[in-house]
């Protein structure tokens, strides 16, 4: 039985998994849907989804991209015509087969990613060297039929972005495939605060259809990876399949070279799992939709005239473009600092009569130093300082959050060169190994210990040696890294 | 056989149905998808939403509402909890019945709208008087199946946001369905430069499971109505079928009244409708993906200095917020003039080597005065006037729009008591007349002259009089209005 705390939640150092749970239901983030595998984004784990679209979304079109929407349903036959995508994702297939009371002719599959349909508009869109590069990013759900569902994590529908772009020739779509790379490992740190590791996914890992996948991989709270976005170069699979074709300045025709790459809502479960704590979430203030909770304190003349002070500061905080919310409600100090911590409120603001009459707001952070006596150090601020002050205050936490993130997975990542090291290490956390580039050896890998190959990092030195599994000599050129991942 | 102008479209004054299809895919806002029925937005068609969706979604922060997101599966059985409800949505099902490649024990329904499945979601959330009232809006895609699918007006699969709130009694929800109808009339009126009538459907077009649908009608160019968003009171209906019930403050358990209200990608089809011409799209300024278009003119060194400049104006007019566009193609002036036309920019500015020696810009309205040859009459501004004055410029444009929008539509709509003179007015407008309230009669007189019952206006005046029909006593207290409609 766990040990549950004041809240009802179970410590994450006991079970992450019900932890996990718990903080999603408890925080209101989000709730199961009736359907098996759907889930229901409830206003506070929207309101983080917003605010990552609002600011991945400037990202794709500060380098160019536009937006479109296509179509939610796929003639069945278009997923058969790239052999290996069709194989990848037929088990995970929501199909309509019945529609305005009648049997369709041919079954519609409720998209589980666009490729298939792109490929056929672009193939229409496309005909000269002029029309190129296409740089079209979509928003909008998709459908995997999930076993063992997971809420944000792998959940049957949920809510992404699929960039699509067709250029033409290799060296233009490859520097497209890892200009986003680079983008989103960018994205995840100024803004979610998770340092993420960037590399290539071996053979087996890839996604269906792709020449090559690209990852960024993030150490959960518990040393678990958790892929974070992924961008592909598609070669001219999908430019084949669909006939893509242009004509080039030397009036020949040639397929296009395509790329796609994607991030989801399962970037809400890396927030959720790369900060937590024991107490709740723990959110990176950009990704936070209240940065600043306020709570008054006090009862009768005192206490209304320290919450009229708390609205006056919060009116100057939101005009200086800060989320703030005041707490009015009828509760104990504690029962709300508890519930905001729960919340993972960045900064929480205490403002009593004593801090009325002494001109100062005493503020918390929801990480941070704490005394002897395992409290938060808090730190008072006169009224004069506080509102200019916040954004500086933010900044710094999320650089914490950040550094406090790389430290975590620098301490829990080893270089290793034996098995019982190797086994050792991915039970808590990233292994950085040699491998002979073997599916049925990573196959092997990961029956005996739960680990995947993560990524071939694209930072790795060059090194050769043997396999850690089955002393083969190692591909790749580099290390790679292994470790279970959500 | 129609004449078609230069660029291939049909004038609307000849066929607005050939001219509509024709717009739609030569200006590159939407094509046909692969299956039937649906569309793709494309880059340019989706600016638009994504300019509407910005300023819709920020009327409904301002009045209090949050977003959140519905699983886009609901199973079978919730959507028959409701009687009314299910009788009217489901021939326009679409059924998900395989998936993962088994049959599903329950067939699940692709949202045809969401009430049931936030019926029960809100019946898990609400307990007590101190959770209401709940104001939540979603934005998706829903799907209903048409056997006349047209793009933007009426498609398979489409994009909306669908409020939904619950309140605890029929005052605070009928409060809440007006205050949406009117955000509704006014974000058509100041960002789509639509000005709407507002006013109640009747018994015959109600939502399927509403108690009172209220609706925004605008007139189209061809003086018929489109139906543009609609609030709906829902009173317990829902809140019977899936028991979402609240504890009061005397510990009553009472049901709790719900609303739902929605504008969806049809408005793009309204804007095309009420402000295109024969050169084009008319596109509001506030709507408008490109406000400004600068072309340069000129060859060889001349040209260069003017294309220079022009892009200088661009960046300053870029950095005032305004979404500026400088076409540099190597093409004929001319060429440009019809293709910006074509696309509905509201202002054009011409920059040659002469004007540039004058200092000053030349600015077209895309509407405007025109003289005795039917040229447009353009304008010259001084280099150092331009940037600044941009931004009245638009906003007089889309006043001058909503005018000519407003004259028009009070020229197309009569007052008629007989029934000829009604005949002759839905042929090309709106008929402002009585009638019975019976269903049978709406019936006879669609099958008659294909005008509907369009709305109860709330701002007609009281008056009774015989039915325009039948001649039976008028129902409504008032004059109702009745149309053609898309």
């Amino acid at each position: 039985m766990s040990k549950k705390n004041q809240l009802g939640v179970t410590p994450l150092s006991e079970d992450v998994s019900a932890w996990y749970n718990e903080i999603v239901f408890k925080a209101e983030l989000a709730d199961r849907g009736p359907a098996k595998g759907t889930m229901v984004i409830r206003p506070y784990g929207y309101t983080i989804w917003e605010l990552l679209q609002a600011q991945l979304d400037q990202r794709f079109k500060d380098t160019g991209h536009v937006n479109a929407y296509f179509p939610l349903f796929i003639p069945e036959s278009y997923l058969h015509r790239e052999a290996d995508h069709v194989e990848g994702f037929s088990p995970e297939l929501a199909v309509v087969t019945h529609a305005g009371g009648k049997e369709l002719d041919e079954p519609l599959v409720v998209r589980p990613t666009s490729e298939t349909v792109i490929g056929e508009m672009y193939s229409r869109w496309i005909t000269s060297y002029r029309d190129l590069p296409v740089l079209i990013n979509a928003w909008n759900n998709v459908v995997r039929w999930e076993l063992r569902p997971r809420i944000f994590l792998r959940t049957t529908e949920f809510l992404w972005q699929e960039g699509h772009t067709a250029h033409a020739d290799q060296q233009e779509a490859m520097d497209e495939t890892m200009q986003m790379l680079g983008v989103y490992a960018e994205f995840a740190r100024t803004v979610a605060a998770i340092p993420m590791i960037e590399g290539e996914k071996t053979p087996g890992e890839r996604f269906a259809g792709a020449v090559r996948t690209f990852t960024i991989e993030g150490m959960m709270r518990d040393g678990k990876a958790l892929q974070s976005g992924t961008s592909h170069y598609l070669g001219t699979n999908f430019a084949q399949a669909f006939d893509i074709t242009y004509t080039d300045v030397n009036n020949e025709v040639q397929h296009v070279h395509t790329t796609s790459w994607g991030m989801s809502t399962r970037m809400i479960g890396a927030v959720i799992l790369a900060h937590g704590d024991d107490q709740g979430l723990v959110l990176p203030p950009r990704l936070a939709p209240i940065q600043v909770v306020m709570v008054p304190i006090g009862r009768d003349e005192d206490g209304v005239a320290a919450a009229a002070k708390a609205d006056e500061l919060a009116a100057e905080l939101k005009a200086a473009g800060v989320r703030v919310h005041v707490d009015h409600r009828d509760a104990s100090p504690g029962f709300k600092f508890s519930d905001w911590e729960l919340k993972g409120v960045p900064l929480r603001v205490e403002l009593g009569p004593r801090d009325l009459e002494a001109g100062h707001v005493v503020v918390a952070h929801r990480v941070g130093e704490v005394d002897d006596k395992g409290r938060a150090v808090k730190q008072q601020i006169p009224f004069a300082d506080f509102v200019s002050g916040v954004p500086a205050l933010l900044d710094a936490y999320h650089d914490m959050l950040v550094e406090r993130a790389e430290t975590f997975r620098d301490e829990n990542t080893s270089v290793v060169d034996n098995w019982d090291a190797f086994e050792a290490q991915v039970a808590t956390g990233f292994a950085v190994a040699f491998h002979c580039g073997r599916p049925e050896c990573e196959d092997d890998i990961k029956s005996a210990t739960k680990a995947t190959p993560r990524c071939i990092p694209l930072e790795g030195e060059a090194a050769e040696g043997v396999c850690i599994r089955c002393d083969n000599p190692s591909a790749y050129g580099k290390r790679i890294i292994f470790g279970r991942a959500y």
